[in-house]
């Protein structure tokens, strides 16, 4: 069976036993006589996907019981919405770090919403690194300080998260799961699942149960988390297929050992590419600068338009996929998720030296 | 292989040969080397399957070009409040009619963010029946009228629509691509996959396109229609694997000759029960009235709870899953969507027959 060496952004790679355990169950599954999809959300069948994949989530990332766990549907960007209308109250404000687009999306609906203030930003740089010197200088009137872990799109990511007297708030959608963490440091994680935990279609948020009674009242049912937090997650039909297979996704987790092994390999598997770049006389020009570097996406420019237009030829000849770079940053992009094997960024690092002997 | 007769009211049935077809292709779609799931959202792979579903969507429907189509998150439950979001404008009013619970709850969001009025209700007999005896006094303050074109719990559906002079917007979750439909009759219709279309995860809206320049702006970006529409719903990432179900579910439709077969052959289904609960002389008591019968869900109690549970316990024996009836209703329900088959509705009325030769 053809399987391609997948860099995708997101929705991106799944690991290769969770789709094939999905596909071998997929008419009938667990003896039910129906497809995970055609179980009603009521039954006691899906009612242990459900939990389990609650469960599992709970304990790989040491969720303190202090905390609820929901599966919403509407990817970050509903997040970026529900986050003020629940918690931005009208005589605060929100602080947010700029690191990237998704954080200045994120900004722009919060803005929308209630008042808001930048306390740090690297846009000037076009979010080259992460900012570490910044000060919260009232706190008081402050709701919130909103971060984003990793920045996708310029290759960024926090290595250590700001120790925040106020509610910290991360949009963890493309880092979650990939590294260990200390959940008590946040009020809310959130994350769309079309990176690390599954396929697109569900959004896992976490947030201090403690918080929902601050939140606001006067708006959408649908939008308040106190609504999906006091129905489990089943006030509305949930997207089944999708929390069934972010369950399939935490097992393999577990398989391979938990988050400890699998930072330590997202680590191995970033380093090999960060070498060949950092190697190879400038050929190849890192976006990020080495202290804020992601271990998710490693982003490149090459000397020329030309050379990058061939090395992305190249790489697609030798099923390579997903290489190109954003447009805001230009050049090329490895993301490299938890499912990204081993075996896919020793290949790649081994193309990129060749393609820079040959072309330098 | 076992399969089970599968009466869920949603998520429910899907054709078997649209799964045996996700599950042949499901770890590498169209020798891309990859599953559908991982697929990028912005790839040609990807968005010949997101025109696709949108495309045979247009055809089955018979969608004019004057119309968008939109996939989207959240369910009905989001649509209840996206709609006065965006078209219940701070100086009119939302008209709705009343049948069920789900009216119910789209009438309190509405009410919520904007006025409201109740033209028509069935509330008093327990939604039995839908009203057809209501007028539209005025219509210069009136933003809309909605109407819920199946109501899965009561088992009572539209006819006929009502022939509204103000735009007309219907949830028809329930019954979308069950019947033949004049689409033109409508200003917004919307309809959450798991009942007809697909799994649950993703949300179809169709709407009329000038409606959108009449839409409220101070929402959030993401709860606008107008953001969807004007990046084809990729805005942000898509609920991918559900769309590609969608678009299968659609070929499966054509393959069985579109929705007038469809339709006749529903109508075929569902008399087979409607005829046993009638010549049963009052051992099954329907829950609505003949004219307002749904075609999709037959809603029916038993003499007493104790027949009600020997019946759902025999039915379990046999294979029939998904029987149990709502709790505002209570006895049983049988959903017969597209996806159950003729034989399956066959059995069910053979074995009600018995159960009531025996217990009557």
């Amino acid at each position: 069976m053809k399987r391609i060496y997948n860099f995708n952004a997101g929705p991106s790679a799944l690991p290769l036993p969770v789709l094939e355990k999905a596909q071998s169950e997929f008419l009938n599954f667990n003896e039910s006589g129906m497809s995970v999809m055609e179980l009603s959300h009521r039954s006691k069948t899906y009612d242990e996907v459900h939990q389990k994949a609650k469960q599992l989530l709970k304990e790989t990332l040491h969720i303190p019981d202090s905390y609820d766990i929901l599966f919403l549907q509407g990817g970050a960007s509903l997040q970026f919405a529900m986050i003020p209308l629940n918690f931005l109250q009208e005589n605060k404000k929100a602080y947010f770090v700029l690191t990237g687009s998704w954080s200045e999306k994120a900004l722009k609906e919060a803005n929308n919403i209630g008042k808001t203030e930048v306390i740090a930003s690297s846009k000037d740089s076009n979010y080259t690194f992460i900012p570490k010197d910044f000060s919260v200088d009232s706190i008081d009137d402050v709701a919130y300080l909103h971060i984003t872990s990793n920045n996708t799109i310029y290759g960024t990511q926090w290595q250590q998260f700001p120790n925040s007297t106020i509610p910290l708030i991360a949009d963890m959608s493309s880092d979650i799961l990939s590294r260990e963490l200390n959940v008590e440091q946040f009020d809310v994680i959130y994350a769309g699942a079309q990176k690390n935990l599954g396929p697109s279609g569900v959004t896992v948020v976490i947030l201090k149960k403690d918080l929902l009674e601050k939140a606001n009242e006067n708006i959408p049912t649908i939008l308040k988390y106190k609504t999906h937090a006091s129905k489990n997650s089943l006030y509305n039909t949930p997207p089944t297929f999708s929390i069934y297979m972010l369950s399939l996704v935490l097992e393999w987790v577990q398989s391979e050992g938990g988050l400890a092994k699998i930072e330590q390999r997202n680590k191995q598997k970033a380093e090999m590419i960060y070498q060949i770049i950092d190697e190879s006389e400038g050929f190849y020009k890192p976006h990020a600068e080495k202290d804020s570097r992601s271990y998710m996406n490693v982003t490149f420019t090459l000397p020329s338009d030309e050379l990058t237009k061939a090395f992305l030829e190249k790489a697609n000849e030798q099923q390579f996929i997903g290489l190109n770079g954003h447009r805001s940053v230009g050049g090329c992009r490895a993301s490299i998720y938890n499912a990204v094997p081993v075996e896919a960024c020793e290949k790649l690092s081994e193309f990129m030296y060749k393609f820079y002997k040959q072309n330098y």
